[in-house]
């Protein structure tokens, strides 16, 4: 090998065995020091160098155990036999992928996000950092795979009481986003089974079925909802519906076809019902309406549901009821995933269903909610004469049928260079050919100010007036 | 229809609409009002029950919402014709499903979990609660699909500077687990994709691959990891690989095997490796031993990482780095997914890592661990004669080598009849053809105190000494 040339730098803060191992890498890696080629003693390195032999005897073993090189009973240490030229590169690259130039709106009818004002920042913060205390061991340890039990005994009581559901904390699986839970579904059904979605409906829905491999078919609806001759017709095993508030249509199913959907399911062994209550907390007028899953007399509905809407998206905690005999399943063959939410936010969960502070945010969310739904509709019905409003008193968004003349197409466009951001509906169909004649556009409402409502709806009266 | 005979009671806290409705609700469900019959009007209901209108016009309402009557225009209400019977439980089904009785060891040699006393409690629920303010609308939103941005940048920098990983914030995901990060993994590359992991390896890898309906092989290992000829005639595309500290081995992967391995990769296009390093950040003598990703120049690896063993497996934060060209890919595919991460929880990480606190804490229980290893490995070697300790000075497990005469199964059962928990090596064999033949045992130290682990291996010694 050639010599050892390096010059140590006492001076620097770099130790020096450091120093003199990276050097010694460098010159294996760019071949100046030969495979097989035998290193000095650490002795004679060590007089050569004028440090410590303990600076070498370091150095040789780092080098040694990261493979550079091997050393040999009573012979010492030689350069390992390294195949093919490494090139370690020394920086990071540059930033290589640019994000999208974002538009900037003024206003945008946004069906995703909550109200700004209204989130119980002070509470959810005591809360939070109350749930992280030194003599909770459960916060160092991987939790229970079906989410924290008191926060599913707590869900499990919310949704009895509320949404009529029929379960217990033993039922429930918490995880993160109606996505993550429909991967668990995929996984936790035979591979061969076929997925009915809604058509319109809510377009992750294909991505996650067409990403996850499974074969999906988009059903289309009626007034009514998802219509049960289509469905059978589809050959599909289990089918997701929005029963509560269609998405987008925002209809509500009614109890005929609720049945008519339950007696598809009880037809055959395989099928189920997957129903998504995404934003069934938000009704205005008369009661709420029961779950689809609290009708099932024959344990054959999935019920999922999420904070996303009721508290905020970002705190990502999503669950599901399953079917008694479904829960031995998912416990066979997939309770070794672990719950994807920290255990502190699903205790800190938990306490705020339990000091009462959930259901007291959803009055206050619902009063505020209608209040702007309400400005929505006055002032859409006020400024807006070719519009029709379709859906039910209920949810944080709103579908416009609009007969101006102009296109969808042309109605999302002039709103934009408006600054305006609508919706158009046909973005919701995965098959354009079944899709209502008359051009639509979903407005959500839920992160506008009442005043702002205005402002845009005034700033849409005149991009869709010329 | 038969006559309305509901009592309203004005005493009663339900409101008496909902009485009303929930009456006649019952009637249409148990068939006592016939479909299509009609209903009294509003005017000729209110003055039989002595209420207001007002109440029968809201009972309606309700009820026509739920579809169980209709109205006909100009004519009244009729019930709607409903198939099927329903019944509609009145009660939650009892606990169904048992928790299976946990057997209560003394001491758990346990791999899963952190030291109890060390996380920096104090420190986290204060930045936790910081991160918590009316002022940051990003908590209200879905954020980022690949993970807040700051926090992929400072994980940029630690996996730059300590791990010499190339990467920049854009080509990171930050995820809920290793498992999540495999199922998008999964969902990337091609269905016809087969995958390779080490045998022995990590127990959870063949279920995630198997309930993802991924084709996957064990591959044999020798005493350097995972063997190229071995993984060349397993035919797979991906493989899977633990080279800072093999689990549950504990070898370190030389550089030699790792270039062979990178060369296996750059001999097809669709070849790429996945290098978990899941525990790098603690080794207790000489410098850390730098990734695999570091050493590579032609974008062949996905590198992944977690906070489970640096901060707590219940703080669910996992990331990977993808190759640039698999950046594009994620992006066109698989962005529609939303982080599972809560937004807190990241913002909180990212101040924890740019207040240096990360830096810090991992220096302490780097400390830590290495006086519970050092304890361990020097209660094995004075307690029981019998055995060799494996794998490097690194890493939060030792594996034992056991010459006493017992089989595996009957050194983990005389130890659990002592109350000591420890973990047969065979379990992570996915093909026990290869197996070692000395019988080993794993023994993980993060979660036992000092004088926890000199009495465990005392209990060891009376166990295994018949």
């Amino acid at each position: 090998m050639n010599s050892i040339t390096v010059r140590l730098n006492y001076q620097s803060d770099k130790p020096l065995y450091q120093q003199l191992y990276e050097y010694i890498k460098k010159e294996i890696i760019n071949g100046s020091f030969k495979n097989n080629s035998k290193l000095p003693s650490k002795r004679g390195l060590a007089a050569y160098l004028q440090c410590s032999q303990n600076t070498v005897q370091t150095a040789y073993s780092q080098l040694l155990a990261e493979g550079y090189i091997t050393s040999r009973q009573r012979s010492g240490y030689y350069v390992s036999a390294i195949d093919g030229i490494l090139n370690i590169k020394e920086d990071c690259e540059k930033k290589e992928i640019k994000n999208n130039e974002k538009y900037k709106y003024k206003y945008e009818f946004s069906h995703d996000g909550v109200d700004f004002d209204s989130f119980p920042f002070l509470i959810w913060r005591k809360i939070l950092k109350d749930s992280i205390n030194e003599y909770d061991h459960s916060l160092l340890k991987t939790g229970d795979p079906q989410g924290d039990e008191n926060l599913r005994r707590s869900i499990a009581n919310y949704l009895h009481d509320s949404r009529g559901v029929n379960c217990t904390a033993e039922r429930i699986i918490i995880s993160s986003g109606t996505e993550f839970l429909l991967q668990l579904l995929i996984q936790l059904f035979d591979e061969d089974y076929i997925y009915a979605i809604e058509n319109p409906g809510y377009q992750k829905l294909n991505m996650i079925f067409k990403s996850s491999r499974a074969e999906y078919r988009p059903v289309a609806l009626d007034e009514y909802g998802l219509m049960p001759d289509e469905l059978l017709k589809s050959n599909a095993d289990v089918v997701c519906i929005t029963p509560s508030h269609q998405f987008p249509t925002g209809t509500i199913m009614p109890v005929n076809r609720r049945i008519a959907l339950l007696n598809w399911a009880g037809d055959d062994l395989r099928r189920y019902i997957i129903e998504d209550d995404y934003d069934s907390e938000f009704k205005y007028a008369g009661r709420p309406i029961p779950s689809l899953q609290g009708l099932d007399t024959s344990d054959k509905v999935i019920y999922i549901g999420s904070f996303s809407k009721s508290l905020t998206p970002s705190i990502r905690i999503s669950y599901m009821v399953l079917p008694k005999h479904l829960v031995r399943r998912y416990y066979e063959k997939l309770s070794f995933y672990i719950c994807p939410v920290p255990a502190a936010e699903q205790k800190a969960l938990n306490t705020f269903f339990e000091g009462g502070h959930f259901e007291r945010h959803l009055n206050r969310m619902r009063n505020i909610y209608k209040a702007k739904r309400e400005a929505l509709v006055y002032e859409v019905n006020n400024l807006l004469p070719d519009v029709k409003i379709e859906g039910a008193n209920a949810g944080l968004h709103i579908v416009l049928k609009i007969n101006n003349g102009m296109t969808e197409q042309q109605l999302v466009t002039s709103a934009k260079n408006s600054g305006i951001r609508v919706f158009g509906l046909s973005q919701y169909y995965f098959n354009l050919s079944v899709q209502n004649s008359t051009p639509s556009v979903l407005l959500g409402f839920a992160t506008l100010k009442i005043d702002e409502i205005k402002k845009a709806v005034e700033l849409l009266k005149k991009a869709w007036s010329n």
